[in-house]
């Protein structure tokens, strides 16, 4: 194992139920806040009117920071900041998806910025010193962001949708209500099953340090839960329990845990998906289902081990010697895509092989940002590619 | 999943060499603090020593509170916030294993009473409202102590010894260097892996919610990896791997994750084991290792679903019916007790039937306190104590 600092203070408040006390969770931050939320959805279903409602009563005055758009943009940042400065604003609560939640920390880290433009943050040439606090409340189990530092944002000038992180921007407290996720359609429940699997994987397969026999059985128990939850949410979207066992693992998939102690990682499939998903305009989840199995495949080529044991112990594969069953278990996962309505290939997101070098040279300028581009160069980004491809 | 809250803020700092760091970790918290120890064997390994040089060179002063014992005593803890008192002391920093943090927290909550004596928190007279900061360097891989709000403490003069808890006594950091277990004995090694294994397996067991498929898989995965840890330290106590594994995994087991949405649970062979020890002056590990089976024989007449899969998920148990398989899975766990050189029932730590009645007689008071006297009466903990006599 090795050396690590761990330390992961959000509170999280979890239940049915639980979104109603909003006001009192929100006001010991501050009465006047920035209200981070998405497209229409909310505002159809009367949550959104609700969750005004119960800040009002106490006493907290609203701004608004609304149509945040998956890959979400800097602009939309810029605007909250605006208002933020505008109107004194304390305090940021996102209510949505990982989209929301991640304009909200880049509005409330870049509001406490004392000179410079918050995509500085995303080049890494400042780093986050301090933020407001934020406060989110998910409404989709998937990106984890409610319980970590973690963000990603698009420019839509450049084309680069880049991720940063840091300890200020943990939310201080998070309120998971697992009935907010019941009107999530099949298919973004199945994108939030392959997001945060992924985001269990990709520590899994390439942490460096071969000892880590805890970090390996603590992921293989969320991905085998996950799997498990993500195809009973699809089946039956109003299952409280599916639904809660999925919002909590999906939390816990990047909460920091799973990671600590593996050594120096990357999301190498992440970091494709997001020249995907900029470039295409694919859903996050999508785009990493038709990448995470072609990746495993180039990968598994030098390093059969992990995918290998994840066989054994979630698929029952064995007998077929290192390189046989990490192949298996590649089609396993493949084939497990396939089954709850997710691409499992470039092709099947309408990606054809002439688009891989603007893919790669989108891709490689993350790459540089995090001292990866040896590893993932052009070349061999076009080399994961190919076996993405179909 | 019942609804819970959770939030574990502690910093942990963890890794080979990563204790003498120790200094600089304390110093932000404060330049005077009490050092809790224990017995002379950190004193003879030259470790306290070099834990004294690492504290002034940050310019640090120390006052002492050494020769912590096993079931750690209320009177000690007074000394402790004497000598902070009249020291005008703000930090407290435990080296050593759960006696010594545990008493370590102790002194810091009743350090900051404005009345009351610090017994009142284990009677529930009173509640933990604030306590001076915790740090802890663990040197056994057993309690979690390092990374929960709870405390056990034995009152000499009543024979109680009885646990409490509180959000303001999670240390504020905990250094885990697992280089520091080293010199730990197999036997103290071995209670150290039952200890954790047992704070896993109680809520499993009991929590009352059926569906927590998440949380049964974070246990099991943390089980089955305390347990190949255990016999590896055992067989080569200075191997890193094995004791890293041994002392991030202990710390986790008991630091909230697997219990959080399991609904209202309890620790009854805790319960139990706190009579026998402070009874018997039985090592806590021990004494869990001599109850375990045997509660859990009691136990799985009503409820054997759960040991039933422990069964099939740690040992591969099948095909002999519900029952049959918990009762496999109970004869599987002691024969592990027995392979660790742990005793496996009351007789193998020298406690005969005619013993019983007090022990109920002692554990009762604790339950009464829990407010689970109902199901832990006398006569029931009795029963319990039939099962583990042989």
């Amino acid at each position: 194992m090795d050396n690590f600092e761990y330390q992961n203070s959000t509170r999280i408040v979890f239940g049915k139920g639980e979104v109603s006390k909003v006001g009192k969770v929100v006001r010991p931050f501050g009465s006047n806040i920035l209200l981070v939320t998405g497209k229409e959805s909310l505002k159809k279903s009367g949550l959104y009117q609700r969750v005004r409602d119960w800040l009002e009563e106490e006493g907290i005055t609203v701004a608004d920071l609304d149509g945040v758009q998956s890959n979400p943009r800097i602009s939309r940042v810029h605007d909250g900041i605006r208002i933020i400065k505008d109107q004194g604003i304390q305090v940021v609560l996102a209510f949505g998806g990982g989209s929301v939640m991640d304009t909200a920390k880049a509005v409330a880290a870049g509001a406490a910025m004392e000179q410079g433009d918050v995509w500085d943050f995303f080049t890494r040439k400042r780093t986050v010193e301090k933020a407001l606090p934020v406060i989110t409340v998910p409404t989709l189990a998937a990106s984890g962001s409610e319980m970590n530092g973690f963000m990603v944002i698009t420019d839509e000038e450049s084309k680069h949708k880049l991720s940063t992180g840091s300890p200020h921007l943990y939310p201080r407290v998070s309120i998971l209500d697992p009935t907010t996720t019941y009107t999530v359609p099949a298919d973004y429940t199945a994108y939030g099953g392959v997001d945060a699997v992924c985001h269990l994987l990709e520590p899994y397969f390439n942490g460096p340090d071969p000892n880590t026999p805890l970090q390996d059985r603590m992921a293989e128990g969320l991905i085998r839960t996950i799997m498990d939850a993500t195809e009973a949410c699809i089946k039956a979207p109003e299952d409280y329990e599916s639904r809660a066992t999925m919002m909590w693992a999906s939390s816990l998939a990047l909460c920091g845990l799973t990671k600590a102690g593996i050594g120096d990682h990357h999301f190498p499939v992440h970091l494709i998906e997001h020249a995907v998903s900029v470039l295409f305009s694919v859903a996050h989840g999508a785009g990493l289902a038709a990448l995470l199995p072609g990746w495993m495949t180039w990968w598994a080529q030098d390093h059969p081990e992990k995918p290998a044991q994840l066989g054994e112990r979630i698929w029952g594969i064995s007998g077929k010697g290192l390189s046989g069953e990490a192949e298996a278990s590649i089609d396993a996962l493949r084939s497990w895509f396939d089954s709850i309505g997710c691409p499992k290939n470039l092709s099947d997101i309408g990606i054809r092989a002439e688009d891989h070098g603007r893919l790669a040279e989108n891709a490689v300028f993350q790459a540089e940002i995090w001292g990866i581009s040896g590893t993932y160069s052009v070349e061999n980004i076009k080399a994961v590619l190919a076996y993405c491809q179909s």
